[in-house]
């Protein structure tokens, strides 16, 4: 984790170079000894049609015209032409779809906000290719891979949403999003504010930048998630990297390791057992992201509050190292063989295919750089500082660009984002990106909502019987604020049509 | 003017592929007979330092890593580290020397707003070249020439002159603009509110794009202006295209056109003559813009209240042609040869070359489209409708690019711009530009100030003893508001002081 990157969502490769896809060869095809039960739920599919808009590459040259298609999903069953919305997801790192499947939330309410369901797809993921498959092969075919091309393609799909369906022209437009597309969400609606009437950014961690938050803050609440999910959970892991380095340096070590670990692939040499930690790592990391109160599969099929169940393996620090190691397994066996089809662990892989490992790794070497650091005290992991010239020189070395880690924070606001309006924060108080996001109300309408018990964007999730009752309120506070802006915004609209005939009226009165 | 684009400030080059340069060789060395008195006043010429800011050629790209220098003016005879302010002027299609020579409003307030001025040059423009010599040589060197580059160059600086002049860093900053300046100054508060507490946007035609007005308005203001300023004036140059049609239409037609009017280059082909018509036409369109009460030198050294002292020459619209070709000559050189200097009058230029004909061609035929259009009726022009397929293939033929009509609206709201604040937007009546500005307070804080007597951007000038009581007025308003930003700033800081102490003490008294 010495240069740790760590990536939004699922995504969190705590390596830039670590991001590269793995190829499925390197899959062995050892079989695990064990397996947990998974009892999947049915789930309901929702109904939209797949279209496609032809996009700009470039929204901000002209050397350049050419155009790519731009997938998003639309939905219609619930929307009302009179007195009705539009609920706009704008699309993160992954495949719409699967961020569509994953945001239930907007289907339960589609029907009291009389809304159309739209889901655009982020360019550079799923199938919004802007050179297909050549996309990802150098920087000058990523050149076109930012926020603000993103934001720009979600302003013209609106505008052509707006002119080309009968209704759509004069209804209020929300932006919705999780994670990274919750950031997407909420600078939309500060920079384009004339196409979207307001944002429900959840778990959208907008002050991971620069120095605007400590870079510790992030390992901090994911230690306490632990330490607050089982009995010396956290002090376990803590002593659990020394466990694997003392192991490490033994003869057969590594192969004790690899096998104690069930690896697909075998560690080799002694670089191998840091990448080995940094995937652990990044394995407690997305527990504590995905810590939802009821067997769900967003990053990976898992129980209902995993971090509980890891810590189930954890409740004695003091152990040997062996077992120690077997606990491990055991508690990595959660994450990655709840359904207990794994045949072997693969240290390349973290999370769904459905997110993009390739556009994220670019993009947190350009404009996404949230720096994160741990020291091992007030934090369960190795000490880890930001260096971000060894970051930098990664980058360069993976894609040939260097990032710009202050952009983000020049072009969006930092922390001087109070003259915006109508924007919910919302941030679940176990979600260790909840460190970076907006935890405070910054004016009446700049609002936070902070979700105890919550992990990352539970309130965008489907509801559910086992919800926690602090999500359900922060839905019904969500529904209420949106709908408050639905009603200014006909307000509105009937005050200028009035006025406009006041005009319209002495204009006639004085000839 | 069929391919008609009438370009911002005094670059109102009437068709694309008039607006490259013309090399000085054309300009014949012929003299001129007559000449009228120019009695220069003197200048103050402002006090500042010359300086440079490395910026990176595309903000919003990461293939290409290379810089260039940005130049600025900074001025801080009159600045207060205590209570204090930055006045920002928003530079546009020229030298920024010479807009700073232009805008006396902010060196008269200076002291008042205990202001630090800067002047920040545009991109492309003066000595603020992307690619040195070769910044115009293709679409590849000009696509970084953008309105959203040219704000991330502003934004950049603000952030970085705030890190490293001492003091300034709690200061709040106020864009100010003219013109298509203006525009930046208005847009630039839209996008980076977090940078500048408000904007003072003068004659900036932020309507003038799509269909947000009709194209006649900017004709129709230019005919009354005329039609005001003196009997029969508006109806003679109505008639004077037709004037000159037939004369061009007689054997030695051509011949006597160029001598009568002096032209440096005489004509030689048909075409010419709608050239003529376009250059003279754009000469009453200047004419309308600088129509100031006093004695200028903005585009063209000129009398006061120019506009006047050439309808002298049209009090009789029904003369034969050739008296009319006369007067239309005395007219032209009251434009052109105030100064008593010219010895011939050259075709291909209307205005100083302070500013940037080659880049404000290219912003035409990109992102600037800004549509006129006239009827020949109620106006004094020819009648030319607005041709935009015409207009795209004459930019595919001088840049190889295609402008995108709709793009500016889509990235700056159009008329959809209530939620922003704290903008003011002035517009003086006599401006034909005023027809695509926003003469109508939109919301508390987005006012309108409209000026009687007022030319294009006359508030931005130096306080003058002929100033009408109007701009006078508008002055005083706008330096109301703006202190009133700095105040609300300051308190908002002290607000922001004692709320962070308040948490600090909660914080402390917990422990």
């Amino acid at each position: 984790m010495g240069r740790c990157s760590l990536l939004l969502l699922l995504l969190a490769s705590l390596t830039p170079g670590a991001a590269s896809p793995v190829s499925p060869s390197l899959r062995a095809p050892s079989s695990l000894p064990w397996s947990t039960s998974f009892r999947s739920r049915p789930t309901i599919t929702p109904k939209y049609s797949i279209r496609y808009i032809q996009q700009k590459v470039d929204h901000f040259g002209f050397n350049i015209d050419r155009t790519f298609k731009q997938r998003y999903l639309i939905a219609d069953n619930y929307w009302k032409e009179d007195g009705g919305s539009i609920l706009f997801y704008t699309g993160n790192e992954g495949d719409i779809i699967w961020f569509c499947n994953n945001t239930g939330f907007m289907w339960d309410i589609a029907e009291e906000m009389k809304a159309m369901l739209v889901f655009a797809e982020h360019r550079y993921y799923g199938e919004s290719l802007p050179f297909g498959a050549d996309s990802f092969s150098d920087s000058r075919h990523l050149n076109f891979l930012t926020t603000e091309q993103a934001l720009a393609d979600f302003a013209k799909l609106i505008k052509y949403l707006k002119r080309t369906i009968p209704g759509a022209r004069n209804q209020p437009v929300i932006a919705l999003g999780g994670s990274y597309g919750g950031m997407l969400a909420a600078w939309f609606r500060m920079k384009y504010p004339h196409l979207v009437v307001g944002a429900l950014a959840s778990s959208a961690p907008i002050w991971q930048f620069n120095d605007l938050v400590p870079c510790d803050v992030f390992m901090k609440i994911v230690t306490t998630d632990f330490s607050q999910s089982g009995p010396n959970c956290s002090e376990s892991i803590r002593r659990s990297w020394d466990a694997i380095n003392r192991l490490a340096k033994k003869g057969p070590g590594l192969r004790w390791l690899s096998e104690a670990l069930h690896l697909c692939t075998p560690l080799t040499k002694l670089q191998d057992v840091q990448h080995l930690k940094d995937w652990i790592a990044e394995t407690w990391v997305n527990l504590a992201m995905v810590d939802y109160p009821y067997e769900s599969n967003f990053l990976q099929p898992l129980p209902a509050w995993p971090v509980k169940v890891v810590c189930q393996y954890f409740k004695y620090s003091n152990v040997p190292d062996t077992l120690m190691l077997r606990n491990i397994f055991q508690a990595l066996n959660v994450y990655y063989n709840y359904s207990g089809q794994a045949k072997c662990l693969n240290v390349s892989e973290t999370a769904t295919s459905s997110l993009g490992v390739q556009g994220w790794s670019y993009q947190a070497c350009t404009e996404m750089v949230m720096p994160t650091c741990s020291d091992g005290v007030d934090d369960m992991f190795e000490p880890h500082s930001w260096n971000m010239k060894e970051y930098s020189d990664d980058c360069f070395k993976q894609w040939g660009v260097r990032p710009r880690p202050s952009w983000i924070p020049t072009m969006y606001g930092g922390k001087n984002i109070s003259s915006h309006t109508n924007i919910i924060f919302s941030n679940g108080e176990l979600d260790p990106w909840s460190g970076g996001g907006v935890t405070k109300d910054i004016t009446d309408t700049l609002l936070a909502i902070v979700i105890p018990n919550g992990a990352h964007h539970l309130d965008l999730r489907a509801s559910n019987a086992l919800d926690p009752v602090s999500v359900q309120l922060t839905r019904s506070l969500e529904v209420k604020y949106m709908k408050q802006w639905v009603t200014d915004f006909y307000e509105m609209g009937v005050v200028s049509f009035v006025l406009d005939s006041m005009t319209l009226n002495c204009a006639v009165n004085k000839e």
